[in-house]
């Protein structure tokens, strides 16, 4: 088939923050569409949605939606991607699954552009849209890697509630004004809207974000760790992870501390490296105050690194601040920065 | 002299956020007070202060104010406290400095009561109170360190903005009221008063706190670096730090990772151990979301600590995650402790 027309997309979850924000990208990247179908849960069916001017009517997900649609962006939760993405890959679409469903199916490419995209080559109609944390991470640890070679990563992270959908953006708004005018609130959402107990996230920080494995860990710090080896294709990377959840909008932050494996390389090296590096922007100049903050990356693609030094005791280690817009690289940007891909590698039927 | 009848008390910096914090608590505690003296600079001299309903003058600190005083408490500042805290000592009373100015001079002991009382018999007249960030980390890491040995730690902190004082907090205040009415404003505090740029902090995370050394560390990353080397006697423990200021206003949290010298020790001892550790109040508990958090450590003396773990890779290495109240245990109370220590050990004159 020719798609000199462009191509047909599906944006499944098109009403939440991420498939909003999916929406956005395609139009601001200029991605080929010849035609694009919105659709959701039941739930959300026969929304209106203005794209540029043009109405959209939002179209519950059906396995028959995806008759004739070429590439389907996901992302409207575990449960409809296990559902649906099979059904839309036996139709002929190539799908960028945005959830947790498949990101560690050996036989499913988890994929950041930057770091793997020649795992693109071996999709079986299904590529996964690694965690939002790991994206930043990984993006900003790629070059060293590749140069330098990396043995070990400790990853504190100071994470958006955005990463909790629009619901916790707003609860976390409305709980500060409360606070400010000392009325009375009733957490509802945060840490974990499926779990036992919510907290005060304005004002606070949660040492908590998705929910306990057995080991102590939560499925998000252990995400961080099983995806970073996945991507990075280093199973024994040695990975630990401690995810924190802050009154902060939008953009993600995280402390890394990072060991490589050659000796005598200068944080001047990595500063250098990271300066040219795919999808970073470096901002690290620590006597004119110049480093990366959530405030600053919001509506920015990319990846922002900072405060690269070495380790105090330790010659092959360093610690540095990574921050990125969650909802676009740690999200949709991604997703349609694959999408993008795919098209480019001829990769799209 | 008999102390019979309690002691004379200055409290110098008596108008400050942590000095207000001194003397509630020197109330609270039941401090066996004869005579309480409130000072601070020439600016705030003349401020009147109630305390349970009695009131008092604060006055100009001078040498001579020092006259007869048996403890001084000093949080106005590096410069003032270098200036006359000798000058207290000079006369006879015993100074406990809140300040950065003595903390790594080797003459005079650096007191977390819970890890090294015993250095308070090595004073010359003035005691350093250690940093807040670095209090709490000590607080939960020694008894740690006495049972299983303590080689390496890496901490990614959280801080409250009122470690900053009592005018960052209202900037933080003014700031998310700005931004939730969609106001102008303008930072001109954090994250350094005297610094060169100021950063929005609501809804935001800034990873500066004190000004940057010319290593890349900034100084409150390199006083939680040294000053825990000194209070827990260990010249050659591996210790890193990154440093962010958050929009909460009281209560530090701390990622903390740490390795020990024994190996095959589990989490749950780990637990055990820090379940009677004094000063720590363990939180620890995922399956029920019980964990730490600044919002509910207010008003708390104690250090609390959850989320203790094991290393993915490393059988020696943990994670721990650390929260107190950076007015008390930060400043306020483990003055007033080290003070209460210094009458029961009979080292006030």
């Amino acid at each position: 088939m020719s798609h000199q027309n462009g191509f047909h997309v599906a944006v499944v979850g098109a009403t939440g923050a991420v498939g909003q924000q999916m929406i956005q990208t395609l139009m601001k990247e200029n991605f080929p569409i010849r035609e694009l179908t919105l659709l959701s849960s039941a739930r959300s069916a026969g929304k209106k949605v203005d794209i540029n001017g043009r109405e959209y009517t939002v179209q519950e997900a059906k396995p028959e939606s995806f008759e004739g649609v070429n590439i389907a962006l996901f992302s409207a939760g575990g449960s409809v991607s296990k559902e649906l993405a099979p059904e839309a890959a036996k139709r002929g679409a190539i799908c960028v699954d945005n959830t947790s469903a498949f990101r560690m199916d050996t036989d499913i490419p988890l994929v950041v552009p930057e770091v793997n995209e020649k795992d693109l080559f071996e999709h079986n109609g299904i590529i996964a849209n690694p965690n939002c944390s790991t994206i930043q991470m990984v993006v900003a640890l790629e070059p060293i890697r590749q140069k330098f070679g990396l043995k070990k990563i400790i990853v504190s992270t100071y994470q958006a509630v955005s990463g909790s959908g629009a619901a916790a953006v707003e609860e976390l708004l409305q709980q500060t004004k409360a606070i400010l005018n000392e009325e009375s609130y009733e957490p509802q959402i945060l840490p974990v809207k499926s779990d036992k107990k919510h907290y005060q996230i304005a004002f606070n920080a949660i040492p908590q974000i998705d929910k306990f494995q057995e080991n102590g860990y939560t499925y998000e710090e252990m995400k961080m760790i099983n995806e970073t080896k996945k991507i990075m294709h280093l199973p024994e990377l040695q990975v630990s992870a401690t995810c924190v959840r802050l009154p902060v909008a939008v953009g993600h932050s995280e402390s890394v501390y990072f060991e490589i494996e050659e000796d005598n390389v200068s944080a001047a090296e990595i500063k250098a490296l990271l300066k040219d590096a795919p999808g970073v922007i470096l901002q690290d100049d620590p006597e004119n105050q110049v480093y990366p903050m959530p405030a600053d990356c919001v509506g920015k693609n990319e990846v922002f690194v900072g405060r690269i030094r070495n380790d105090i005791d330790n010659s092959k280690g360093f610690h540095m601040w990574v921050v990125s817009d969650n909802l676009l690289k740690g999200a949709a940007w991604n997703s349609v920065q694959i999408a993008q891909r795919l098209v480019e590698l001829g990769l799209v039927k």
